[in-house]
């Protein structure tokens, strides 16, 4: 039986000040049953990005103290960077990894909500999986407007928030919290400079525009290489594999008589995401990831 | 930093008293640091295959506890059975799994054998990557004349064991140690049900008749699904991938109008094996299975 193990990935309105992310940090060490895998600081964006994991109750307990000590360390008053944010701990996302589901992550993160909202006095949105409203589920409806524009918006009937009050924090503002599926950032180079060839590949592909449910995509040029890529996010890929968007780009591109070149994995992948592949390539007939890979008995 | 897993696999020459193979489990399961991920037993073989995983230490003492139980329990004059075999453990594999090297296997699969010889008064054969000459390397090669044959064959020039007395066990018999990499048991199924073509192409891609080095192969039949296979052991994975394996039968089998339908794996893989596919199919630029692969980062 394999452990029930949850990733968190706070954001953070911090990305410049070395002791705040060291504090932070050396905060997320001390909890039992948790490990902070990596964290990353933008300084033009002045956002950090910590990766967590660990069972239920510890990821909870991190989620809460991280979001705790934030809100001593970051006065968003006197915050200023180039990515949209509303609050010192801006988001936490939690995502099941094996052996959890996606209705416990929901669950996780309702309850770190209402006790950020209640100890803390911030007030906390629901997203995603968790959002009790359609028009919640997007993180970037429920963060338009930004730090400034949230004491008004909380007064609009429709922005109540789903914990706390119809008031800013004074200094940490607003949070969002929320249970999503792992997100793979896969990225596909074409044999052309077009960079109009990749844009209308990314928009046959992603589902805003008709294309695969749960993937995301747009057009990039990679000056340096002076290649136009498909720059992807799979949002679940279960759902949708990473071979059919793959496949997908492949036969579209052909209309242009363009090639891929390669691809590549951004950060952190769950294996089963790139096994799914190899499954289907190899025709693979009745391959149970659960038991058949050999890390998932170690993981037990 | 990934912990130094080493998965062990002993071959003990009991397959039908369920007392025995009872104990052997729980022998396994009290030794501190090792896991108990599998046992499995051939009645008409009379043999038993168990796999544990540990770090370098405890996953010595636990060969070592296990081959004595062994050498208590099991009596090698009244065994009969369809495998071949010449000891009452008849072979031990230590085979490196995450942040552990083949070198490291080696080293414990010799401190293993000195202790079983001097200890349990056991002969022991290194085979594999432990071997000390290139004529023990197989392990069929050191089996030849089974248990019944060992008393004289121990006493020919070139078979002195490597470690131990010019004498069998008169009990347990003799037991070969050695090292090897992780093994993938990966089968092809093909749309024709003439054997021979199965065992055409096993032949040409087998490291024994002139194929690839990593690879033994051979034709067989599914008689229930009147198919004809390829049945592959992947000795080396990483030297000889699945799909260089896969894509060569896919064009030797084009020679008669033949394709692959299907394929399957059996028992345990590492992930790696599959995600090395992905990557070929892929084409991924520079994945680094160790540092982008999520799981790596759950058993550090």
């Amino acid at each position: 039986m394999m452990k029930k193990l949850i990733e968190c990935i706070p954001n953070f309105s911090e990305g410049r000040s070395a002791d705040t992310l060291r504090r932070l940090a050396g905060e997320a060490e001390k909890i039992p049953g948790v490990t902070l895998l990596d964290y990353c600081a933008d300084e033009s964006h002045n956002r950090s990005v910590f990766t967590l994991v660990g069972g239920p109750e510890g990821i909870s307990e991190a989620a809460f103290r991280l979001c705790k000590l934030a809100s001593e360390k970051i006065d968003m008053n006197h915050h200023a960077g180039e990515h949209p944010r509303m609050g010192a701990t801006d988001v936490i996302p939690f995502v099941p990894l094996g052996g959890a589901s996606i209705e416990e992550c929901v669950e996780i993160s309702r309850q770190v909500a209402q006790k950020i909202a209640a100890e803390l006095k911030i007030p906390c949105f629901l997203y995603e999986e968790s959002a009790q409203a359609e028009e919640r589920r997007n993180l970037a409806a429920i963060r338009k407007g930004q730090f400034e524009g949230m004491p008004e918006k909380l007064l609009l009937p429709q922005w109540a928030p789903d914990f706390g009050e119809r008031a800013i924090h004074p200094t940490a503002g607003v949070t969002a919290v929320g249970a999503r599926k792992p997100l793979v950032a896969f990225n596909v180079n074409l044999d052309t400079s077009d960079i109009n060839i990749a844009n209308a590949i990314a928009k046959a592909i992603r589902a805003s525009s008709g294309g695969y449910r749960c993937c995301k995509a747009i057009g990039v040029m990679l000056a340096e290489r002076n290649v136009a890529q498909v720059s992807i996010n799979m949002t679940d890929y279960e759902t949708t594999p990473l071979y059919r968007v793959f496949e997908a780009i492949r036969f579209e591109a052909k209309r242009w008589g363009v090639s891929i070149t390669g691809s590549e994995i951004i950060g952190l992948t769950p294996s089963k995401a790139l096994i799914d592949c190899a499954s289907y390539y190899l025709k693979l007939e009745g391959f149970d990831y659960g038991r058949q890979a050999l890390e998932n008995h170690l993981l037990g």
